[in-house]
């Protein structure tokens, strides 16, 4: 059976949701990074990178968002989760969701995890500021250039919703209205409406 | 005909690399990031994102290296560039280089391009000073967790080895001494033999 390993809230969400969306015989295992159990050495042992996502399958231990949600689109695909027997359509939500790896979840970690990319106090808080301007010029370009509607990809439900749902989740947070991004806004709201998905919510944030 | 259009030395060598050894019948366009050529009009309708690597064929526009490197080697899949009939194989390449595009590039962006995520020259000589540690530490997770050797994914050279390279390439600028990592030295200097490679490095930095 294949285990997740992820933190509520945290970029794992969107492998979480693909696991239930694939209906894969899965268990979800919450690490707790209020006490610092990413940096713990059982933990490390699975992730030496202390982060989550990490899924580990009778194969062994796959991390990354992007590598792990065409893994289980691959896996599962029955599902359909991802155009995975063509190779532009997979590329082009595989650029999708490489740019919310690098790019959008980069912008947002700025506003509370300085310290990876800087020593000052002043520098931490010089990139809070940031924030709001850096995740709204993603999201313009998330509006504008990506999202064909109402989903991603457009007629077609796949990881890249589950992915930009889960950064989307963030825009609070990062002080950026969603109601600027009327096509993200209507995904949101409509990813929300999947039973799956409220499944996972339930289980993803219990305590 | 295939156009990939880069800048010199940037992680657009990697799909420069990719598709010389796919043997496609390509262009390569030289973007002139001297006089902010990617940040014009003309650039702009090609890549929004005003960033290299953007790759454009009969079928549109791709960016992003980790989906274009993976697009290269399912549509030249008798190259063999990537384990593309293997979804834990490629899933495994796929984490590899989400690692270098998310976090291994993201470092070393702070040491020139701290403007991207603040405002103040003091945060970004902050940030400038701690690359050689972030990068670092980078590298010793490459080097003890991911190369098997003597390439990245262990006897099957691969897209991973044309993106490490690329990123490699880049370590003395980041005061990180590429002797403190053996395989990864190791790896650096072999693909640089490669007839293929060393005419790729010909054509990408000429005048």
């Amino acid at each position: 059976m294949i285990k997740l390993y992820y933190s509520p809230g945290s970029c794992a969400l969107a492998s979480h949701i693909a696991l239930e969306e694939a209906g894969a015989d899965y268990e979800a295992v919450r690490i707790d990074f209020g006490s610092d159990e990413q940096k713990k050495p059982d933990f490390l042992a699975i992730n030496p990178k202390g982060r989550v996502p990490a899924l580990v399958s009778d194969k062994g231990i796959l991390t990354e968002t992007p590598a792990i949600l065409v893994f289980i689109s691959q896996t599962y695909s029955a599902s359909s989760l991802a155009p995975v027997n063509d190779p532009w359509a997979l590329a082009q939500a595989q650029a999708f969701n490489s740019y919310l790896c690098a790019t959008v979840h980069v912008a947002h970690a700025h506003g509370g995890r300085g310290h990876r990319w800087a020593n000052q106090e002043t520098s931490f808080e010089d990139m809070r500021q940031k924030v709001p301007q850096t995740v709204g010029d993603c999201f313009t370009l998330i509006e504008n250039d990506y999202v064909k509607g109402p989903w991603v990809l457009g007629d077609t439900y796949s990881i890249c919703d589950m992915y930009l749902y889960t950064v989307s989740r963030w825009l609070e947070r990062d002080r950026v209205d969603i109601s600027r991004f009327p096509k993200v806004k209507a995904q949101f709201e409509a990813i929300e409406k999947r039973p799956t998905v409220a499944r996972v919510l339930e289980n993803h944030f219990a305590d």
